[in-house]
């Protein structure tokens, strides 16, 4: 029944078709992403949201000219639907497979690569300029949701459109959401626009009746214009667009193919810059997802038929930090928590719940979050800010510039550090162990297991200066003991003989036991090491492996360049002696998507190829 | 004359005194900043604009109990006036003197240290929330200029503050000005804003004759509320900060202490946050300042007589790239500019008048500059976004998300990297040999001296990847011959014979060069290589140094941690050979301000600290 979608062939196709044909594509379309995402897990709910929105941008603009930039760019799959991309849909968010967010190396069609929020205005705006340098024509398009649009990035970049009457299309997708609902004071502005969409003929008839009230007289004249500004403020929303020099269109149904087509066509002719605020519903069609479209933003696999999660989810570190910051928040009333815009993702729900008054969501704003955090620390709260790893790289200046500096007590519980699979390049946190190491003050910890989080998170919030705990997405893969009991810069071993030392970090360290097991199948003993704080580094224990000659192979889940492996190089290099150290970690390049298990293996960091570097640093060392 | 600043003891003092004595105190204010300045140098023209704010905050509010946060900082020199650190401004940013900028070691009353802009909401919002939940009462006020508060942090803030009705006083500072010309649409927005004072008055009567309108039967009561909200939004200035939730009051003129303690006195009953925005003069009351307040935003010692800078200013590093820039732009119609809110600073005056349609100035907006470049890359411009070391770490992300994750060519002419002296520790450019190498796909360049950075430009133009030039303050102090052609990775060896290398980059290549004349002095030849590559290194140059056992120090002026010395460590270790190295830089610290020859002598980074470290270094080597 989808010969509309199976016949789709050329980008271009929608325009031919009649209404009638387009709104029977966007239910196969929708259909079509259900079942697929349904398999592969991935975003759902916002895809679901602009179905019409993206057939009726393909309706009006041509792509082969005109240029497309989806801000965060996991709603894109309908894009990707309609450029060629369908049959691979079975691949998405696979290794090797399609990726869940815009990449120009997939398509002609991806003109600019997105995954983080707020950036698209930016980007638009770059391309924009460089069409009129060089006298070229063509439309530039940003697709921004609501909840992307209180980061300050996207602000800094409409006070810039605003300046210049650079022409560009900026469609404000307001679904009252980011991933979760949306707070603060842009989106109450935009709660106050978002009236019914027949408000606009309201509008479009006064608008008209104004123009047709004489100016009689000079000092009535100058009244009259007052009055008509006022009036016009009064039924015209968006004024504070307009006021910075952006033309406002209105809200508009976004899931009306006909009322976007139209307000999409008429935009093009506007010299200048345009918002069009249109209003969508997150998960729009299937109604689990309408119900609950935060569990549909991010999901993986679920049963189509009543929107059940396939697998159940197990023990996460997510929830550990959650678990325990409630348990910890009863018997101190000065910790607080603070997320932007993740308060499930980070565990933080029941937080929330129970203590409505000390969680601070502050929407998409890292770098806000963490002065805040600072204020905070300053007037002796204890602020734990939640925060994906990726995302804190938002706030690199604000750690260094508020906290650091100032050396204040903020926690910070940096989740889904290293590897987080299927969302990719983007996503992925290896730089934060680099990043943090460099910014004085800072003290950085890494659990080894799940059990240890909440022992860190305690030992953390007792300290007098910036503490962060970086740890991975998801579960554990082995069991260990946790440390229950931690001193400053003191590292953990979990094995002590043998004449290779295996550093490792995190997750790493469950790895590096595997890796241990299969050693001393083959008969060979190693040391396995548990950096549980990375930063302070263990002194004493370098010292000692040193003397010892004991060979080290560091293992972390972040970049090589500057990371734990980098910051032990430059410790054992001031003790002026001949030790063999080999770092394993990510060699100075991106880190695609696929199951964090491939990804591991492909470079090395799985226990199969910890054993490999072992062994190759033993013979080089001629150890065993 | 100056009897009232003389006998000025107690921050409350200005309490007690007549309004006339207040604005006799504030003439006395002006010429005391202006005496002091004219001799140390610093930020003059903020200070001026600000006199009679901080007298009448000061008359208003007990710094005992209350908060007050200055934003960027620089213009707080009035509130150390005030607060007991009169007699310490012939000290003023020099060495082991007072800083320039807030420090909570400075002064009890100093709550929250500032240096980069548009944190202070933030902050002030941290510390409102604490008192809250702490069930204290005393008020927290920030202050906030124009500029700042198009920087994109700021507006994550007031989104936050409008949420929920936290109490809190920002006050918006507004002289229509950065650091330069403000620019922008939130500048635009507050044009509108900021007209006559008088239309205060009108506002109050308005809304007191709109409370006298009966409301008169159902529907015509709904009609009469539009009516009403319509007026209101043609005489109620600032509505938009009302949408969000934020109560405004304005515009004040800022220089009328009258007028602005009444309405700070007022500010003190609003139960939720109240935006105050008030309108200054920049340099006010010192002619040349106000004339020129860009040349007396941050100024060197001058003459106050007759507003002359002292020192004629010399051959710099900005200026030879501004040069070099429009000389480039004149052959190349690609090649754009893009500052932000730093055009003088960078040396882009006279690119940004011949080229106007080519220059983008953002605005305080680090973040949406690198991927408003990036867009344009992606359009195939040439953009250079030239901006000092210290606020591009605001861009951290961008830069690894948008320009080198798309490996887009964008070329960083990052200024003021390593020290920049009596700006102190929030303005040192010391962490970018860090964070810029820990990103894939970028390549980082560092002139060893000004004739050699229109040649990097050039080269980096020509490229096809994201390229970094970092170099420093002010000028050289040795004259060396330029590398005019660049290979990628490819170092410059200045002198090639001995058993130890001093590996230098940037500026302290010309420190190394000195060290090796001292060092020949004393019989001894040292190697002198120039790191103009910082990445990539130069790996043939190091294998070979490694063969021949050549003992190597790194000399940086960035943290240790992760810089270049460090990328050296790492690479040189895979080579499995022991190889002494010793790297100098600064050890894991905030770098205080002082003159940058004293902090170089002071972190053993001059040529004197050099050359010990070198005879250290072959010491432990055995070299000599």
């Amino acid at each position: 029944m989808s010969n509309l979608l199976d016949n789709y062939k050329d980008i271009n196709d929608v325009k031919k078709m009649s209404l009638n044909d387009k709104k029977k594509l966007a239910r196969e379309i929708r259909k079509f992403l259900i079942d697929k995402v349904s398999k592969t897990g991935g975003h759902l709910a916002s895809n679901l949201g602009v179905v019409e929105l993206t057939l009726s941008l393909f309706s009006v603009f041509d792509l082969n000219y005109d240029k497309l930039i989806w801000d965060v760019g996991h709603q894109a799959y309908v894009h990707k639907i309609l450029t060629g991309r369908k049959d691979k849909f079975d691949t998405l968010r696979q290794f090797g497979g399609l990726s869940g967010f815009p990449k120009r190396c997939e398509s002609i069609y991806d003109f600019f690569e997105t995954g983080h929020s707020s950036t698209s205005i930016s980007a638009a705006l770059g391309m924009a300029r460089a069409r009129d340098l060089k006298h070229e024509k063509y439309n530039v398009v940003a697709v921004i949701g609501d909840g992307a649009l209180t980061g300050g990035m996207a602000l800094e970049a409409l006070n810039d459109v605003g300046y210049r009457k650079t022409k560009l299309i900026i469609i404000l997708n307001d679904n009252q959401m980011s991933i979760g609902k949306n707070v603060g004071g842009v989106s109450k502005y935009l709660n106050k626009l978002r009236v019914d969409p027949k408000y606009n003929k309201f509008k479009a008839d006064v608008e008209a009746k104004l123009k047709k009230i004489p100016n009689i007289g000079k000092g009535m004249a100058k009244y009259l214009e007052k009055v008509k500004n006022g009036i016009k403020q009064m039924v015209v929303p968006g004024m504070f667009f307009e006021d910075m020099g952006i033309k406002y269109l209105g809200p508009i149904d976004g899931h009306n193919i006909k009322e976007l087509t139209d307000v999409l066509a008429s935009a093009k002719d506007i010299q200048g810059p345009v918002i069009i605020h249109i209003i969508t519903k997150k998960g729009k069609g299937y109604e689990f997802a309408e119900k609950n479209p935060g569990k549909f933003h991010g999901i993986g696999p679920f049963n189509c038929a009543n929107g059940e999660l396939d697998a159940g989810s197990s023990n996460t570190y997510s929830k550990a930090f959650g678990n325990e910051m409630v348990k910890l928040a009863e018997k101190d009333d000065r910790i607080v928590a603070i997320t932007a815009a993740m308060r499930d993702g980070t565990g933080l729900k029941s937080f929330s719940q129970k203590f409505p008054e000390r969680f601070f969501d502050v929407g998409i704003a890292e770098q806000h979050a963490v002065t805040l955090a600072a204020g905070m620390a300053q007037a002796n709260l204890k602020p734990v800010f939640a925060v994906y790893s990726t995302f804190l790289q938002r706030a690199y200046d604000q750690l260094i510039h508020d906290v650091c500096m100032q050396k204040l007590p903020v926690v910070f519980a940096v989740d889904r550090a290293g590897i987080v699979g299927e969302d990719g390049e983007t996503h992925q946190g290896i730089f934060d162990l680099s990043y943090l190491t460099e910014m004085p003050h800072m003290t950085l910890m890494s659990p080894k297991c799940i059990d240890e989080l909440p022992y860190m998170l305690k030992w953390a919030l007792g300290q007098s200066f910036p503490v962060a705990i970086r740890y991975p997405r998801g579960g554990d893969s082995v069991c260990l003991n946790p440390v229950e009991n931690f001193k400053l810069g003191k590292w953990d071993c979990i094995s002590n003989e043998g004449s290779v030392a295996i550093i490792a970090q995190g997750k790493m360290v469950q790895n590096a036991v595997l890796a241990g097991k299969k050693l001393k199948e083959k008969g060979i003993d190693v040391r396995i090491i548990s950096a549980c704080f990375i930063k302070p580094l263990d002194k004493e224990m370098l010292n000692r492996l040193v003397e010892e000659s004991v060979t080290i192979v560091t293992v972390e889940d972040n970049v090589i360049r500057g990371g734990l492996g980098s910051y032990i190089l430059e410790y054992v290099n001031k003790l002026n002696k001949k030790v063999k150290i080999i770092n394993l970690g990510f060699d100075d390049k991106f880190v695609q998507h696929g199951k964090s298990d491939i990804l591991y293996k492909l470079y090395g960091l799985d226990p199969k190829g910890i054993v490999n570097s072992v062994l190759e640093a033993a013979e080089v060392s001629h150890i065993f």
